[in-house]
């Protein structure tokens, strides 16, 4: 399967021989050689995450919860700039609340978390721990929604959930998650449907522009939607194993979750009707998409939009120079952040600089500048792209004055080797064999189906492929309007378009 | 007991009929009929919380959310400023670990919330919801530390802990609450210490200087201690019935939570040693503290440098008028966020003035402008102050300029309001029946105390009273050292100086 992936590996293909061995001296395992192993270990040597003691729950370490905390800001001004406001809900939910809306219930029993002792009372009825939130704010809703004047409630929540998973990756499959939850609802479906909308391009722009993840935009099909939605829309982005890492998602919940919680209001025109209702999240798991995006085999590679530092300064020099050097590491760290760069000095003392470039490359740092004593009499700086394998010598003044536009360029060159990436491992196919080739050469799929979820069952079962989604007319990639015959069944295609199908996390 | 409380008021002495008048008629019970009936009303009416259908669980809404927001935002540029790092631990802690320190399980079983089951999965151990997390997080260190050189740990979290609750009360006792909890590691007792002292100070300058809120440092007295702490200290503020909330603490634990935990490293000169932890946290209860020590009878009285909004802009006038108005309120609006000031212009339709001027007092914003077509014509806005009754006519140029020392004005005004408050209500005794008549009538006692835990446990069973701390030499508040004996028994007093005593919230 990793076969596949070359293709799209064209700039790091020149150095690869180099690139192993470096890779192994410092005890990273290859993306090539074996990819999962190499996600975990990026994982744990960068200082992201940490297994816990709680079956199924990471503990997010300081580095993991920096990149959170940006990914948090950023997304969580977005909202507000479009009228969002926090809310902070119970982590629990009376388990008859989950009972309320049936699909919502079915879909989410094997996975709930059960609180029936508080000290040392036995609960009668007991309590859950959220796997979402629909139900404890519907209830909430309904008392506070009278007339069409109160809405639209445009609420969010940041916080955690509770899923059960057997068999767990850190951010990207884990029973507690980190995430944000949207609940908002309206007097009319129009105005519910634009919500939904709006926000998943919201998330596609924040992916785009701050993440440099490029993600397609579409329709998730019946079978993959959420418990309880009328229409499910995601994001789907590629890792560099070729699979799909459904990275946010969008819900029109119609009038379900209000008629279960009676969300009612009296229109203008005095008559009583039920709230539509929306929800949308994205979680942690974003980690996972930038890293398995972004990352190769000497670590991760953060884009400089949202790294948490963007620039290291490593004091180089002898032994004896070397408190010297961290004072002028301070002073020229001092200058980056006036322009307004995240700046981090390594005085760590007792290691190798060898350790320290690889550290940095391995966290995945934009770009590194070693300071050392001749450079700093010549007014020269010694400057490395984490994107790159050469190091360029420059006057310390256009170094510093140039920063800005150098990780403007990093940021660019990271979303466009993705977006690259994508596009060459996306094959579009018509008949099954081509299909069946293609998802095991690790690629995704474009191809015409019929709508039948028996038969996206089917396929899955043969493949392991699921439909990621039905891209939108306007996204900007894979949806072009286009009749054919089902690759699977050879009935008539539904959607009036091909569907978008891989492998996925 | 609220007859004690006159003395403070005097600057709302003056218009009280009018006030309680003004305070029925928008249905908001006056503090001093009923300082309980008042704080629910003014939560739920200022839209801060509400009650939620999870037993002893609030929900908190989005102008109380934007509070604790920017209350989060303010503590934690100050955490990371001394170097302190954030992360996130799992909810769930295995309840092998709450029994690991002896006193730690002693004090939090009573209260636990016990998850013992997963899907359909009965669990052998159970987990609980964390009550607070140094169980967790020593378990993590002990896997992080090797040497002398990982130390100083400064960990922090943001997250809600769990502790059932019987008699709740939005924001100060919940069984859900909101908080962070620092957590330290160092490799001796002095850098500890040096620790627990700094965190405090740390608390103590943002509620004086962010939030108004005058508060006095000091140590609790052994039965006051946290479970498993060899010295807590807290910060206490007197709120306008009388009774003090403990508003903050920081733990000195020794080595019993990283004896327990096996929290151990090497030290420079090559022997194994357990570390020297620290835990520290301030929850969403300051909140209750803001509006217990600031509000009046009309309600929320808020300080400007927490207030999610500074300044409202009212448009007034004739209906007809009204969308001008308003766009001419956005366009003042405009030229006072240029200022950095927080504004909200009111363009709800279909309400009186009245009801928004109400409105808007009760949510505590600090000055309100009411925009109307003639003083718009004449270049003047009308300009109220939240701490006054008067309204000022003043030139828009002006009352554009000087809105930033406006705002410095109330929010000190706010802090010496507090401050004579508090001075004014705290008594010095020498005999317990002066103690008890003080404690009768709502005041603060300074006393003598010997220092024994019956002892205290007998005065709390008379007067409801309990030591709220013995206040540190360098505090600014009631520290001076004295000799004397103990009020209660007639010992030789403890602590070279006077405990503060009080009812609690």
């Amino acid at each position: 399967m990793m076969g596949g992936m070359t293709e799209g590996k064209q700039s790091q293909q020149k150095t690869q021989g180099k690139q192993d061995h470096k890779a192994k001296q410092y005890g990273v395992t290859p993306q090539s050689e074996d990819f999962n192993d190499w996600y975990n270990e990026v994982v744990r040597k960068a200082d992201l995450a940490d297994h816990s003691p709680v079956a199924g729950a990471m503990v997010v370490k300081p580095y993991g919860t920096a990149l959170w905390e940006r990914i948090q800001r950023g997304l969580d001004d977005r909202f507000k700039a479009t009228g969002h406001q926090n809310l902070l809900f119970p982590t629990l939910i009376p388990m008859g609340f989950i009972m309320k809306e049936a699909d919502h219930v079915e879909g989410f029993a094997p996975e709930l978390f059960t609180v029936s002792k508080i000290g040392t009372e036995e609960l009668a009825e007991p309590y859950v721990m959220r796997p979402t939130s629909e139900t404890i704010i519907g209830h909430m809703w309904s008392g506070w929604l009278n007339s069409y004047r109160d809405l639209p409630f445009l609420h969010n929540q940041w916080g955690s959930v509770f899923r059960a998973e057997l068999r767990t990756k850190p951010f990207l499959r884990t029973s507690e998650f980190f995430w944000q939850e949207g609940h908002t609802a309206h007097a009319s479906e129009a105005e519910a449907r634009a919500e939904v909308r709006q926000q998943l391009d919201e998330y596609h722009s924040f992916c785009r522009d701050v993440l440099a993840l490029p993600v397609v935009r579409g329709e998730k099909t019946a079978s993959e939607r959420f418990a309880g939605a009328e229409n499910t829309y995601s994001i789907e982005g590629m890792m560099r194993d070729g699979k799909a890492l459904q990275s946010g998602t969008s819900h029109y919940l119609g009038q379900n979750f209000s008629r279960a919680f009676e969300v009612k209001f009296q229109t203008a025109e005095q008559r009583e009707e039920f709230a539509y209702t929306t929800s949308w999240g994205l979680s942690s798991r974003i980690i996972g998409a930038l890293i398995m995006t972004h990352g190769d085999d000497f670590g991760l590679m953060l884009p400089p939009n949202i790294a948490p530092i963007q620039v290291v300064i490593v004091p180089v020099g002898r032994k004896e120079d070397f408190a010297r050097m961290v004072e002028e590491a301070r002073t020229l760290a001092a200058e980056l952040e006036r322009e307004g760069i995240r700046v981090k000095v390594d005085d760590r003392e007792g290691l190798t600089n060898g350790f320290k470039y690889n550290d940095w490359e391995l966290k995945g740092v934009p770009v590194r500048i070693e300071l050392g004593p001749r450079d700093l009499e010549a007014g020269q700086l010694v400057v490395k792209n984490r994107t790159s394998e050469d190091k360029e010598t420059l006057g310390r003044v256009d170094a510093v004055s140039s920063m800005d536009a150098r990780l403007d360029g990093i940021q660019r060159y990271l979303y466009e080797r993705a977006k690259n990436f994508m596009l060459e491992n996306t094959v579009t196919v018509d008949t099954y064999d081509e299909f069946k080739a293609a998802i095991e050469a690790g690629k995704w799929v474009r191809a015409f189906h019929c709508g039948d979820p028996e038969s996206e069952r089917q396929i899955k079962e043969d493949t392991k492929a699921t439909a990621r989604n039905v891209p939108f007319d306007d996204t900007e990639f894979f949806g072009e309007r286009e009749e054919g015959v089902c690759v699977h069944t050879g009935k008539p295609a539904a959607y009036g378009k091909r569907l978008l199908f891989g492998r996925q996390y």
